[in-house]
């Protein structure tokens, strides 16, 4: 399990039953790619959607479903990456050889829609039948951004209005959905679903907005994926966006509209790091994170609500 | 429409709703590829599944809920021919390019994943939460069995139990999942579901098995796909199977181990075609069609059973 939990044991053991049931379904059916599939999940990931899941399931009192639940949001994520990693012909992913990499795109795809049909048989499984409505408009919401996304891919559209309205409906709805989801599932009072749902949708834009930023900055060691990766597939995320406003000369020349060479990529990261758009960023960012912390003062106060603050502190300090 | 239902129009007007059910489904979400997938969907497929889940649903009395549920296994159906082309690089499919042939890889992906969350979704609006456990459950086992294959190609295993098992998880799944689903949906008794279930199995395993019977033998005018298309994707179904056992020397040479030649294909055709295996894998799927009628004759009498039995047997005619 990742560290990031280390100073909330507790969450971390709920985590540990999580990963455990999403390794039970990776066991049935004798599915040929379970090992595969099982180091992907065991790779360290953070869990953080099941994380948000189980801490939206503390403010109601039927808990027994959460669990398999949990799971299901996180085989939905581990799913997307998969064929994220196809699309993006990605070699490795969290450190490991990507399923694709490994076993050649056919399998990669069938990989990945087995793990959604796993996800939508918990789901169909849980408690409320919302739950599994909600997960399927989620899943189509997040396929038809990308698909949006790969339209304008190498195009560097520039509004940040676009720009937020796409990570709105991949991240921020997946995070959403994932306090949404607990919520509803324990059966919190509607106030309290409609907030958290709030919450996870403002700290998924802060999440992505940073991870954006991060792109122009980490090394390969922190994040684990290579800087530049979204320059590299056309992606026009918001510093780039930003710093196409205060120096498109100094950037425009390097914007190619099929492939960016090594050169190119390195002379981008450059002007934006330079332009300043990063710490706009940062603060767009930030602004999220406030908001987040401020509707989570509007929940009851107790233990469930200063776990979550801690959560969310602990997820958007780098973005102070 | 294709006009396989001209002798019943009013299956065919109702098949129509479903249609159209569909083409709601794919106006949704601002989805940007409906109209490739739409053009897919128009290209005179004889939507089957739907009707033999409108059918099945014809034995009992609730049925409200045919239609979209309908239209969730047809969009299943498309989705897994979109998948299935990439993964088998495919050009064209029911006369049309292929999406990923007009879309790339990448949005092929992706329009597959959005269509089997649509899928869910509606299966999720189902009045009998069993209906989406048993889709997911469904996908699930198509794509295990396709890695499965997958895993096999170009390997040409020659063990007829396996071949059936495969053809099991994958065709006869699906017809036997639209007639149950159909069935319990409309509330039929439990006796009735319980029998179509089984005929769907049946109907199913008959349908797959003269779909690689016709592999052998269709010009590409009648199947509108190349013949000796699963020989060239190193797929050994029971044609070859049979023709294996009576003729080893003599079709073992032409069979690689990674790729066949447009020679090889043609030799190991000419093989299986003198071989007298196709006259036997026909009898293998004239017995699961005799077992189909043989279970139909345990329904209620009156008009749905008329109507169903008429369809498999014209179905299932060019198997005799």
């Amino acid at each position: 399990m990742s560290d990031f939990w280390a100073d909330q044991p507790a969450l971390s053991s709920r985590l540990g039953k999580v990963r455990a049931a999403m390794g039970d379904v990776l066991l049935e059916d004798r599915f040929p790619l379970a090992g595969a599939v099982r180091d992907l999940v065991d790779a360290n990931g953070k869990m953080l959607r099941p994380a948000f899941l189980l801490l939206a399931g503390d403010f109601g009192k039927h808990r027994a479903g959460l669990v398999p639940l949990a799971a299901a949001v996180e085989l939905l994520h581990v799913a997307t990456l998969i064929h994220d990693d196809i699309i993006d012909n990605a070699d490795t992913r969290r450190g490991v050889p990507a399923v694709h990499a490994r076993f050649g795109v056919k399998d990669a795809v069938l990989a990945g829609d087995w793990l959604f049909s796993r996800c939508f048989r918990l789901a169909a499984e849980s408690s409320n039948p919302e739950n599994a409505r909600l997960l399927a408009r989620l899943v189509g919401s997040i396929c038809s951004e990308e698909i949006h996304q790969d339209l304008e891919n190498f195009l560097w559209p520039r509004s940040v209005r676009n720009y937020l309205r796409k990570i709105a409906g991949k991240t921020a709805a997946l995070f959403s959905l994932a306090l949404r989801a607990g919520a509803q599932e324990a059966k919190a009072p509607a106030r309290v679903v409609s907030i958290l749902t709030r919450v996870g949708y403002d700290v998924g834009m802060a999440f992505q907005v940073m991870d954006d930023v991060l792109d122009f900055q980490a090394t390969e060691g922190e994040m684990r994926k290579p800087v530049g990766k979204d320059l590299r597939e056309g992606l026009c995320t918001l510093p780039l966006i930003l710093a196409l406003r205060s120096r498109p000369a100094a950037i425009e020349p390097h914007l190619s509209g099929q492939s960016m060479s090594d050169a190119a990529v390195a002379a981008v990261l450059t002007e934006v790091r330079a332009s300043g758009a990063l710490e706009t960023a940062r603060s767009h960012a930030a602004r999220y994170t406030e908001r987040a912390l401020a509707e989570l003062c509007r929940l009851p106060a107790g233990a469930p609500r200063d776990e979550l603050r801690l959560v969310v502190e602990k997820l958007l300090a780098r973005s102070s």
